[in-house]
């Protein structure tokens, strides 16, 4: 790569050593105000521990409150140009949100040789490979650690603790909010309106909830992690989504009568020749680690070919825990600059331009079958006649007494087979006119499968 | 700090920037034979991951095997004196054990101006103040993930991750040999003897294992936890530690009576003006997630003011894991030498040389005392007599019928007090003729208190 060599020493300057190094913080809602207090709160622990100084000179507010101060008493701009362009910025902190400004605002700071970290999954998922060619080009490093999981050092577990390893998996729990909705039904058996309700009132789901609970958070989140673990760009448009919107307390009732609970689980496997991922809901053995997880919080298991499964977890949302990663990023330039030593970072999934295509779920797995019929003789007749003629067995039926005839729900669970064959049995069953609603598919994960 | 950056500046010029980066082992038993063999079997992805090759170039076996040869057909030295004074070495990784030559051999390449990455806890534990003071002296980088809980990157989440949180306790599961003794005993209904046995056909435990099963090796991992995580050293002889030789077959039966199992648990908490650091058996919840971390895994909780409580899950010991975390290090030293910008690592607990005192555990929990006794009556009326007398309630009694009379075990659990009048009832009770043998005293930990 002569040309990026090249590049890296013409703008080599650009950051020169120094201490303190100083923060620029655009975007001032939770997580950029969270970022500055906590900063400054712990800044002698922190000169003390990493042995540089790191302040917070501007902060911007899109629309500031009226005469509202920034931290230190610094006045809050109205324009992020006033941070990206200002002289006395070393590290840009891009705490915006959405996929516009944010965009914007990394663009011009990398153009003028600033240091960025973002939180921003979305605007990864989406221009992800611009902005670190953008980054190589000035040679300057992005840090990333809050798109993912909040506090949860994952990007750091996959890009630097298991570099030398190869990464075969990467699965878990990654939206706070889904899991807190899902937690919420299994735990005090309610509809999901009512739980999103109380996602909603305690301050874990938007107004509009849709990109948390439709999976597309997730979504995002999994297409960085398989880039940084494969080093493969995918489109995020071709990964399978499935929300939780479809499911119902009933769900949770059968889930448990199989010992199980339901997780929303992104997942990426690197399979022989490409890579599969998926977001959907999951049925979980209640004894394994991912079923523990509760509430808000989120869950990473990585799988390596050398080092084994391991998991991290902790909290995935919140101004604290996701302004402490946005700070393990800007501590760890602020040692770079200090020392002379800034370059453009080694996450070479976003160098990749080319999009690895996706292939199917590449290993057989169990399946559960809700359906909600309309009731009448020869339903369960007629479905196991459609199982049976895509060539699978049935692992069981189960079916609660006393259930409503005109909404009947009721669960078959199929033994072992690849994805496609059981869509098509799915299909098939969706045609009869005694249904409801369509059917809802869950992979079943055995604990053994868990730990790979 | 003005001398230490004279010193850096007289001696940056000892690590000169080079791509590929030369690697030299000495120590060529499980864990450095597994470093060398993942660093040259995964090159090519290590190379495109991380943007610097990295090369084995030197390998020393104190008694090498007739005509074995090392990696990529490299002779095996026997001198690590071959590896340590080679021009062609930037970075020594140190896969010695034991205290002795380990220290020569880091000292001599501390000296010699190469990086050094070690993952011997013992050392580490007694010796690593004049190891990270050698290290800052000559401005060279000391990589020690491995130390603690083999494949899991608990070192860097502590000191890169949470950087800027105030971290309050951090425990856990860190030993793997006595996790995987206590998980048999759980499992299998089998006593202690039985279970060392399978462990040490298993490979989990060796013919010397009192390291492991007395708690020394865990001791000595939390010390280097809580210098990380408070920057504050402790003299590891202070640390309070009990081993899981006393832990009976019928300990786990009554544990499971209490819903409950048995884990061996370093911590380290802050409090006011110290820190209490201990190794013990602890009762553990069985639906906590602590519960289900079995065989030889390890798995630390962090708990930060900002971050709330995080877990790190994974293989804890073995050549892969092992050799996995040394190579992390050996990576990210490699990346800051390709860019000149290697220099000492920031782990301040390391550069502290006082040493804080130890204050006992801070907060009253409740006990589990389980007494053995040759049985007669008045046995419970004395025993709560002694009980009371120290002011503390007892919460339950728990005796199983059709126990031996000359060999009874039963349990008592006490209401939260503090340990030091815990252990004030428990001396009192050892005294009395009918005891058979010590009272073996576990704190319970409830699911409430596991995360903070």
């Amino acid at each position: 790569m002569p040309e990026v060599k090249e590049a890296a020493l013409a703008n080599s300057q650009q950051l020169v050593a120094r201490n303190p190094v100083r923060v620029g913080i655009v975007g001032y809602g939770t997580v950029g105000k969270a970022t500055a207090e906590i900063l400054t709160a712990n800044a002698q622990e922190i000169a003390r521990r990493i042995g540089v100084s790191v302040l917070v000179t501007r902060t911007c507010r899109r629309s500031p409150r009226p005469l509202e101060m920034g931290i230190n008493g610094l006045p809050v701009t109205r324009n992020w140009q006033d941070v990206v362009f200002a002289d006395d910025v070393d590290i840009v902190v891009e705490a915006v949100g959405g996929t516009d400004v944010a965009l914007q605002v990394l663009r011009a700071a990398l153009e003028n040789g600033k240091a960025v970290v973002t939180a921003n999954k979305a605007l990864l998922a989406q221009h992800g490979e611009e902005l670190f060619c953008l980054a190589k080009q000035n040679n300057l490093p992005i840090g990333i650690e809050a798109s993912v999981a909040g506090g949860v050092p994952v990007i750091r577990a996959i890009s630097e603790a298991l570099a030398a390893d190869r990464i075969q998996a990467v699965y878990g729990i990654v939206n706070g909010t889904s899991n807190y909705i899902l937690t919420q039904m299994e735990q005090h058996g309610i509809e999901f309106a009512e739980a999103l309700e109380q996602a909603q009132k305690a301050g874990y789901a938007e107004a509009d909830p849709s990109l948390d609970i439709d999976g597309l958070d997730a979504r995002d989140k999994i297409a960085i992690l398989a880039r940084i673990a494969f080093g493969l760009a995918v489109n995020i448009a071709e990964i399978p989504v499935t929300g939780i919107r479809q499911v119902t307390a009933t769900d949770f009732h059968y889930a448990h009568r199989l010992n199980s609970t339901i997780r929303l689980v992104a997942s990426a496997e690197r399979t022989g020749d490409g890579v599969h991922l998926a977001v959907q809901p999951w049925l979980e053995p209640r004894d394994s680690m991912l079923a523990k997880v509760d509430g808000a919080n989120n869950a990473i298991f990585i799988a390596g070919e050398r080092v084994g499964t391991q998991m991290l977890y902790g909290r995935g949302a919140g101004g604290s825990a996701t302004g402490t990663a946005v700070l393990s990023d800007v501590l760890q330039i602020a040692q770079q600059i200090a020392r002379g030593g800034a370059s453009a970072s080694g996450l070479a999934g976003f160098h990749n331009g080319k999009r690895t295509p996706l292939l199917p779920r590449p290993h057989a797995v169990s399946w559960f079958l809700r359906l909600t019929v309309q009731d009448r003789p020869g339903i369960l007749a007629r479905t196991a006649e459609a199982i049976a003629h895509c060539g699978i067995n049935i692992d069981s039926v189960i079916q609660e007494p006393h259930m409503p005839k005109d909404n009947l729900s009721f669960v078959i669970t199929l033994e072992p087979i690849c994805e496609k064959t059981a869509r098509e049995a799915v299909q098939a069953i969706n045609q009869f006119e005694f249904m409801k609603s369509p059917v809802l598919l869950l992979p079943m994960i055995s604990s053994a499968e868990e730990h790979v």
